[in-house]
């Protein structure tokens, strides 16, 4: 075995992100507009908030507070906690690893390092583990939180290579993300697999980014590290 | 009719607050060990995490930060989100109303207004109504964050009768605290109704504190409102 360790992206590599977080803000809208929200427009609530986050970033704890503001209207608990309720409450009843993803990794777990490499919290991509009812597979977990910069940078791919003692050529990187997994990947020396999952299946790869292999069906994984043996 | 309002407190009167913290408390120091938190005795770490949650209030955001702070480990992202996953779990799974609370409210609200007055973040306070599904009973719903001080205060209660246009003879609170909904009622001149339900259901009445009713069973209220009337 040339192969050690196989490490993961999370978001819309191992469970589908994209999918939840649309349902899940989109349940968040309809409780608002339940609640008493005045503007019924679920589309045209759901780009406004989509700005939100894309200005205030994912974890700000405000995104309703602000949804409001920029509605013209006064801060309302009662529409603010509709809003969090339901997208609480989507986030645990959907959260889901894809197909194939459990016994792909109970599959690799017996020959190779699991590790996770992701830009976000740390507590936050651990919850999504958790939620995911996978946190026991992995050997490690390096998030861009606690080494201080985000993929593509070499520096979180060295570290997590590094924790394990090993040689870039001895790991994978599976991601979804071009512009980060792969080139973050190829960058350091390591193989890289791009699962085309989520909103970014479809985007073309060029020199910089160009995968190993790829695939849209976690369940080849295992043959796909054969043939790189 | 003389009556025209009927208050209630949240926790421990709607639902039952007591049993759902312990359980998730619980649930959430289970699911740290499972997780790796070195401690195995899972009592002795319940009480170390109750006295960190009375040292910095139950919305501090970093309670599982501090547990392991105190338990002399270094910070752990996979055991903080344990224990956060699991708390969450419980509250979404066991948020139920108390027996009778909403045949009892249906019931009600055929011949009163129906209000919260209650101590806590709005935000917060507002998802435990939503969580409980009674949040579109609710006329009016007063927090001690949107008036600036707590029950047993007088300025909340008579904020929320003021809201109303009403007199304080013409409402009645209900809850389960003696010091804070029992006392503060009676001092405005409100009717008070007693829960014993949850952790003080035992507790003795004073004078100051003593209600015009009390009952451990929410469905007998409609004839307690008749009594008064």
């Amino acid at each position: 075995m040339v192969l050690k360790a196989i490490f993961f992206d999370i978001d819309d590599t191992l469970y589908d992100s994209s999918k939840l977080t649309a349902m899940a803000r989109m349940n968040s809208i309809k409780a608002m507009i339940d609640s008493g929200l005045p503007e019924k427009d679920e589309n045209k609530v759901y780009k406004i908030l989509e700005g939100i986050i894309a200005k205030f970033g994912p974890n700000y704890g405000k995104h309703y507070d602000e949804l409001l503001r920029e509605l013209g209207l006064k801060w309302d608990p009662k529409i603010i906690a509709a809003g969090v309720v339901a997208y609480e409450h989507t986030k645990v009843g959907y959260l889901k690893p894809f197909p194939g993803v459990i016994p792909t990794l109970l599959e690799l777990k017996k020959n190779y390092k699991i590790g996770v490499i992701s830009n976000g919290l740390a507590v936050k991509q651990w919850e999504k583990l958790i939620g995911l009812g996978i946190h026991h597979f992995m050997d490690i977990v390096v998030t861009s939180e606690e080494v201080g910069v985000e993929k593509p940078d070499k520096k979180i791919f060295e570290h997590a290579i590094n924790e394990l003692g090993l040689l870039p050529t001895e790991c994978v990187m599976v991601g979804d993300r071009l512009d980060t997994d792969i080139a973050g990947g190829k960058g350091v020396g390591m193989y890289t697999v791009r699962i085309k999952k989520g909103k970014r299946a479809a985007e073309k790869s060029g020199i910089e980014n160009l995968p190993d292999y790829e695939t849209s069906d976690f369940s080849e994984l295992p043959g796909i590290l054969e043939k790189i043996e």
